[in-house]
């Protein structure tokens, strides 16, 4: 039997187990949430669709590879949802040691080139890197706007932190981000998501 | 506003409707059936990680493009199980009536070079589009495989259908249908999928 295709199925196998990671975003239809497979397949589609605006010329098939395993880490590390703290705390630990687990179960070349590009997602710093990140922080703006905001409300998440959150997305694509930011804003507009206004009109933040 | 953004945006918020569109394929874990989102993205998965296998010389980055769209057209024409000659018989005009709408939602350039990709993989006849059929017909074999064989005995599905299906497989890859045909006859002899030998052995058979 061939060995190497027997590392590669056993990969495969394994990276079945994304289907069941379940994120913090609804579907655009809000009946549930969606889960890792399913988000790094819409954001290898939406890399095929929109690569026109990435700041940078990118390398098309080499991002869309890259978003495709970019969560593959969460199989053991789980969702972290990207406003607990506590979570974010050891994530990156918790992340590292399902890389070396998982990525190793591929023949050795293909090892290194899979985590390769999963350093290169975590670092950000390459026009592919950058891009596929800033597709990773504007899907769920994406689905959150379409389904009424409704994870926004029920993790009464604030502007300033989402702000917070996405300081390098336009690095991807500045044309991306404003469009994501549009999204953000007529959200806090309807209440979906609480205002930076808020926290100043409120007159119980003023007592101390 | 960009109004060619704002097609965009629109196609991938209706693609994300796969996310619902159930096929009959359980996930490996057996759990539950996995959507054609999900299933989409294991075929990108496997593009990349087992094109080394294709027959013939493919472009990687256009084949992973042509499997993260080859079901979009189920969103209006449903999962037709591969056993099911009823909805098999009109599928083809279902799906081109689907291809027709969802592929417009797109610009004018990527509409016609989606509809392409699509068409091009329905075709089955380029190197890109024998393989991504490959891949399309072994997944499915894979995760029932995995999962215990669950979905060839829910549907009581023959060896000699199973085979009669796969006729174009091996156009794509001679050692993954030769792989896959390993699990088949495996499950063929756990008894999870009826053999061809097994009508002959049934004595009612031979009434006729």
């Amino acid at each position: 039997m061939n060995e190497r295709l027997e590392q590669q199925m056993r990969f495969l196998l394994e990276a079945d187990k994304s289907k069941e990671i379940v994120r913090q975003t609804y579907l655009a239809d809000g009946s549930r949430k969606e889960n890792d497979a399913e988000h790094s397949w819409h954001l290898a589609l939406m890399c095929a669709i929109l690569s026109e605006y990435a700041n940078e010329k990118i390398d098309v098939g080499r991002t869309m590879a890259m978003v495709l395993v970019h969560d593959l880490v969460e199989i053991d590390a789980g969702d972290t949802y990207a406003y607990d703290e506590a979570g974010n705390a050891d994530k990156r630990q918790r992340e590292l040691a399902a890389a070396e687990r998982i990525f190793r179960l591929l023949p050795e070349d293909q090892a290194v080139w899979m985590r390769g590009l999963w350093d290169e997602f975590e670092g950000g710093t390459t026009p592919e890197a950058k891009f596929a990140n800033t597709l990773d922080k504007i899907q769920p703006v994406l689905l959150n706007d379409a389904s009424g905001g409704r994870s926004w409300r029920e993790h009464q998440v604030e502007e300033a932190r989402i702000l917070a959150r996405n300081v390098h997305t336009p690095e991807g694509s500045k044309i991306l981000w404003e469009y994501a930011r549009g999204r953000i804003q007529k959200n806090v507009e309807n209440g979906n998501i609480r205002g930076c206004q808020e926290k100043a009109d409120d007159p119980f933040d003023k007592k101390e």
